[in-house]
């Protein structure tokens, strides 16, 4: 199992429109193959952000990563993103291959 | 869907001596309330660390703090320890709850 978590740092009050454009972007997921199962995970909260992690679960570090240079990932990509503010930093990709 | 990961910095040369303590440990999670799913999983490398996780999955947030209480929990943290040297710092515990 190989898990992909994207970690976003969200500025208070940026929450809601955050998990909004989440929530109305099409994922183009269904049907990648070695695609298991994805989920827009809420974190702990300071008194600066949220923590979000986007967590999906692959077959494979290398289905993963053909996802990465495929048309459907390219698709996803190029919708609608959050407005000025929403972000701390940009987001940091952590990836995990299963060991037990 | 709630998640809790325990991140781990371990340094390098003590990966394999973490993962034997994982492998040889008894969870005591089979039949736990709510438990659903444990893996233990390898993060990036840096040239000090390897990061580490368990990622336990569970039905609920209540679910898991009821567990963090139980005689389980306390049974399955009083087992061997990996030796000196194998951390960085201290575990650091984030909990995410699903919102998609």
């Amino acid at each position: 199992m190989f898990i992909a978590m994207n970690r976003f740092k969200i500025n208070r009050g940026h929450e809601a429109d955050f998990e909004a454009v989440w929530r109305e972007r099409e994922s183009f997921l269904d049907g990648v193959p070695g695609f298991e199962q994805f989920h827009l995970l809420k974190g702990p909260s300071s008194d600066q952000f949220t923590l979000y992690a986007s967590h999906s679960v692959w077959r494979s570090r290398s289905a993963f990563e053909a996802w990465t240079e495929s048309e459907a990932f390219r698709k996803a990509h190029t919708q609608a993103n959050p407005r000025k503010g929403t972000y701390i930093g940009h987001p940091e990709l952590e990836t995990f291959e299963s060991v037990l």
